[in-house]
């Protein structure tokens, strides 16, 4: 159930049955040669959906912009300054949490934006201090910091799984748009790893945006299957979270 | 071309022929018991897409999140705080004005957004001054005010049109999505109409969310129709734009 | 009744007998060749004197600096940033809310104004939000919005009237402090039109700051009428407010 | 030369002259039975008034609003949180920058305005740290903080004097507003002296809103006699100012 | 009894019996040739810590870092902004007024923390306003205001004591930190006095960083007196505070 | 080297031969029953200083205060808000960066910090964009996340290491401070584990604020021989740091 394509009065009734959200959140960055500056942000929304198929949840409208300073050395990114972003999430919740809603489980397409989320929900929980009475719990699922999906993109690149621009993540986006696969070529193909400061410092050391990955290996029957993988997986640990969460 | 869909390459070609881009705005309220939540967020992205069909350009992902205060008495409405909004508006200008945009297009779907975007661009223009050699311009195109829509808006519902959840909107989000077309009925027919103040205000004065407007009238069929002529009004207007703009 | 003219006593006896309040805007920039710098701040000040000899009502200090960014390329505009023009209103607004004023009703004479005070009433319901036993409501009056100062001035001086200085505001501020009457030729006789984007890009469009006025034409006389009928106006609609206000 | 009645013109040709400006700041606050709300702002106000007289300089619009938080508990007060109005200091102080004054000369008529104001000044310098080529300086003149001033007050009141609502206060308010002059009797004569904390404890150790002082003294005519040494003090010190400033 | 140095259980027994605490406030800035770039933090910590051999009291963790923007013109000097102070106390106070405390008792070592601290109190005292349940008090000792301390440094140094790295606070940081004592020429003896703007100015005035002192003249053997005289007339201060605060 | 008790001119010697600092970072909060309030503080600045005997570096003074809104539930914690520990490292990094420091080395003791103390580095490396002339670099080194660390832990406690007040951070600080080494009897012996959402939810799942751990087993043996591998492993971790960054 998508919030955007609902009522008010269709949400009132799901306040009836279950005061849990799905929030997918990613960014608006570049993803190497072949890899859509959308990447992470559709993979949470499409992730989101295939959970929805599963059981019965309200899924907000994706936060498409986060947090990517680091990858400003390259055409179209877009980044929310990370005291945007915690501003942005902060809203969110607060908004949510007047309805009555008290589980907020973040999809999260995007390391960058680890620190800033995890950093907005201090902030709200230092703002519900002392009203005992109106609890909520936020949550950030990293979809692809999961046993399943590292198992799965070992076997399938090994090494050249990578760390931007991944295989998987790519595969998954070229799932949910199929019409976007692009085929280009890379030097090397498989990208240096090193670590990662500033913007300028990035685009030096990863030229072409990847970090360890070789992309061009992604399919969409891959995309499927660490979709299919990602769905079971959240939608397990979204069931969990609601129903042992702090209440 | 939509932005979430390209890679940083492609980006970097666009910018070789414009460095104008479109960037929908809408809002996650309540639109009446038969509007959708994300209505102010559909109509935008779509007027964009039809717009991309006729000359090329660049659409951002939409901002679905807006300045909705005064509807937060009623089930699943979020949002931002002005401030938040407006912080959001001048990360992404300022992201996509330092790969070399100047003109930023934003097709906004929601009254409550004026002032705080506009204030943005206030913003944004006091923290370029001085540099006179990146110059940059932008516009709030609020796709509703435009003698085309309201002409036809009149004609077909005359004083049923009102001013919140107004039957062209709610036409034109089912002509974007005919899936979530809602059958409901409504007492009174066409709603009351007032000044809004605060939200528990506005609720007590329009108990269903609606202001002036009887949107079961809302048909698919006339939603293309406003479609059509939003996409062809607003298309003509950004051409101007990115023409005739303070370069 | 001047509050800053007031002892803390006299203002508790008048709140005996109303909660509302007039807080005049306006603004310090430029206004053309002839026109007075403080001139936004003048006639709203000017007017709310007017209004309290009509009816008993407390008036705040003018409110002198506003929200100029687009007029910055000319010399002596101040402008505070728009967000602190939002905090400015939000602190004195809840200031005297503590006091027990419920109805704010601010006469504002600079149309730069307007995004950001409306933006600062959202954050201010937003604060109250679930305190429904501590109403407030607040209203900005532009003076100059108004059909019998809009139709006055079409009479006397056709499209001469124009957009920035324009010859009913320096009129009223000629009225205000006829000691400051400046007689200034003008070219051309009526200022050039277009849009306004940034202030470097103001300043080439509108070289000597008017836009589309001959604000030649402005005499202490036509002000006295302007004022006459501004009083008159705002009055009836500040009575109204305050009488029908959402309480 | 009052900015407010200026043009931009003349302003221009001011600057030719003399980059120094004058900004009087005070405060909205009770100041006691017979105590104005605005004497804060009306002393600094006349006294530019009175400087300008004697010399060629600059008067921006007075600053009417400042920090009176521990003045709250009182009807009528109203207070800008101090972030707020280091935020106007510095957009107001950066505006002027910009057309080239160089020197900024605050006449403060609030003790309250003290920490906030200086601090403003520090954010300021720190804003230009690194741009030796565009030097400020900024000055806070309290006009009570005068051995001219103490002088006088201590020969005509002795204790009297007192530390808020002070009789020479409210005898320059009432000389430069002959028509608000309060006759109002108090208990005791003379207010109790003790520290302040926050705004409850304020008025539970002052009542009637005195701190230490018997306001039942001030008349007009020993006003205008602290207005003369005030006027002399203040010009001296600004011309030493705008001649050996940090240039 | 050092709060770094507790548990959490001893704090809540120490609460049992006092809810005052001391909180040094120093910061990170040079202090001419032979000053100790840390002797504002320096000496409030060991004054604390001697006022806690008198007397069961709670030391807080020291602030380090203050407001020290116009000595930036020096290496090592380390400047928080003065919002970021004003934030960095009012967090302190009210995770500690969480916990029951209510009379804060802060020893500054600097005069340029004074205005940002005093602002922050203020913030503090509005956020309470309205929960009279709640009290606090907040209180800034500056050590080396006081009359002990200013006679027995005019008695030893005369007028060599000086304003910026003055002999009394190098003897005092001198005791805390014997093994720390430089011996290094100064020219001229005695430093410049004059007025401070920005830190360029600073710099360029008082070229070694002093400003009208002698700290050559510093000895360990002063600094036990001043700092005998500092524990005694703070102790009996603090005393005062917390059995005579705002209750 | 200490920053606190060097002199300015120490600092520019030293800049002269390395442009890296190592700044402390810790946290003031409950570590269980035995464990200090400044467990956190205490341990980087132990290593700090170790680190020093190794190799010439610059320590800057700890940042005693960080982010520990989880722990708020037990007396004497003391958090700063998110937001405002990420301007504190912003401001500390900037000032330092003006006098030529490029690699900033944070050894952190805290987990809590992690989120916006990396916030920060981006908001940083924002901020000196576009600037390549001015590089820096800032480092997060979290000595307890390290392999001879968790090794050693390991082979002492077996799972009794826990997670929070864990033993070996407590026997470092007890190496660090052996005059407060506490004896307190826990029960359960060994603390429970599981998912920390906000501070009454933490306190009410670990009720004497341990997690996993036993920290009775805490010597000063033990304390000294997790300094030495973890001074080794920084001090190595520092030397590829300055050498290698991006620069």
């Amino acid at each position: 159930m998508q919030l955007a394509l609902s009522t008010w009065q269709e949400v009132e009734t799901y306040l009836g049955h279950s005061t849990g959200i799905v929030i997918p959140i990613g960014s608006t960055e570049q993803h190497g040669p072949n890899g859509l500056i959308g990447t992470d942000a559709i993979c949470p929304s499409r992730i989101a959906s295939g959970m929805a198929e599963k059981q019965p949840l309200l899924i907000a409208p994706t936060i498409s912009y986060g947090m990517s300073q680091h990858h400003m050395a390259f055409a179209g990114t877009i980044t929310l300054r990370p005291s945007t972003l915690i501003r942005v999430v902060i809203d969110i919740v607060t908004s949510l949490h007047r309805h009555g809603f008290t589980h907020f489980y973040f999809i999260n397409g995007h390391g960058g934006n680890i620190a800033p989320v995890t950093t907005a929900f201090s902030e709200i929980y230092a703002a519900i201090e002392g009203h005992p009475s109106h609890p909520l719990c936020c949550r950030l699922a990293n979809w692809w910091r999961n046993d399943a999906i590292t198992t799965l993109a070992r076997e399938l690149y090994g090494d050249a799984e990578g760390y931007h621009a991944t295989v998987s993540e790519v595969a998954l986006s070229y799932f949910a748009h199929p019409e976007a696969v692009k085929q280009v070529s890379m030097q090397p193909e498989v990208a240096p790893v090193g670590e990662i400061y500033h913007a300028a410092d990035f685009r030096e050391k990863f030229p072409d945006g990847r970090i360890g990955s070789n992309p061009a290996l992604a399919t969409v029957e891959d995309g499927e299957r660490f979709y299919q993988l990602a769905v079971d997986a959240l939608a397990e640990d979204y069931r969990h979270f609601i129903s042992h969460g702090a209440q």
